[in-house]
């Protein structure tokens, strides 16, 4: 294991591996085992989410454990730009890089977009605009060179939306695996299980084991 | 003028600019005017849509005179990897690179993702499933390793699909810019005007005249 490398699950972004952010430690084997792997495009019904992912998922277990250390200011407490600790409409504001950041949200209910519904749109909202203060107070970002956006699948199952500025080349804001914070909060108003029932695409890599569920499933 | 230096006009990519192609003749004056501009993310309602964007369009009759060449096969008719006459719901499949191609509808009347209803449901289905069919022929390429999105605003206002390798890291597949054609068939299919009627957000230049019109209008 080598000193400390981190690495980033962006699967489709690995040519920006120089600009990946601090998530989890990775080995020199890490690194090299995403390098070379095939991708594929998902998609997903809500029948397939909750038939094959949400199964998965759970069976997974993939800890959360160093969200819930931050949101408890147990590690790397110094990254918090702004924190709103509304327990329903709250968040952290977390800063990755100096124009990435990332709103984790202090409920511990919400996986991913996909559990959605108009209820949150509080929460969404709220983000929105306290986000965009806090960047723009902290860093003299106005909110019109923002990118606010959420992945599906995230990289971990805890609901968190992403923040960068839009003149910075971000991994992980490629159409087929970011949601428009804008869009997002505009369907939910318009159909409260937009999420829920919707199709969602997105990339896989050929070892991931969401994907054998789906090729198992005859979904691929 | 020098030679033949060729520059697409994607805002937030100019570091990609290693990977353009081509559309349109530019100058070194061009390509340096373009590298340094500021970037804005627009939130365009419909009605927005309908007094700023529709005007200012019109009145700058950009011209697709080489769009047209194309698909009467006046210019770079080698460049043509399919062809589907359907008036209606045909389309050119032309090639920009080597894992970069777009879907040229044949139709005149379809500006952008704006004008689109369920009316071009036939036309949208078409494109996607013969486009994927003759990717896989000419190029080898499944159709899950394939994505395929429209700009919102595009680079011209004639209607085209993007088709690009999900491991070729494509300028202009940015969500603030891209909309995933499988997104697009499925928002018409649940509401004829979505696109109508919803807000898009897109990335202008400062010095883009739409961005003027915007700000007059106290939008920005």
């Amino acid at each position: 294991k080598i000193a400390k490398i981190y690495l980033v699950l962006f699967p489709m972004h690995l040519n920006h591996i120089f600009n990946s952010f601090l998530v989890c430690p990775a080995t020199e084997k890490h690194v090299k085992k995403y390098l070379h792997q095939e991708v594929f495009l998902v998609e997903e019904s809500g029948e397939d989410y909750r038939n094959l992912t949400l199964p998965y998922i759970s069976s997974q277990s993939f800890s959360v454990q160093w969200v819930h250390n931050i949101l408890e200011k147990k590690a790397e407490a110094d990254r918090i730009v702004f924190e709103d600790p509304d327990p329903d409409t709250g968040f952290v504001l977390f800063q990755l890089q100096d124009l990435y950041l990332i709103a984790i949200v202090h409920r511990r209910d919400v996986k991913s977009l996909r559990d959605l519904t108009s209820e949150h749109l509080p929460l969404l909202t709220n983000i929105r605009s306290k986000g965009e203060d806090a960047i723009q107070r902290q860093y003299g970002i106005p909110p019109r060179k923002l990118c606010m956006y959420l992945h599906y699948q995230p990289s971990y199952y805890h609901l968190h939306v992403h923040f960068t500025s839009l003149e910075f080349d971000a991994p992980g804001c490629r159409v087929e695996r970011a949601h428009l914070l804008s869009d997002v909060i505009q369907n939910l108003q318009a159909d409260s299980s937009y999420y829920r029932n919707c199709s969602l695409a997105f990339p896989l890599r050929a070892d991931d084991g969401l994907l054998l569920r789906f090729k198992e499933a005859g979904k691929l």
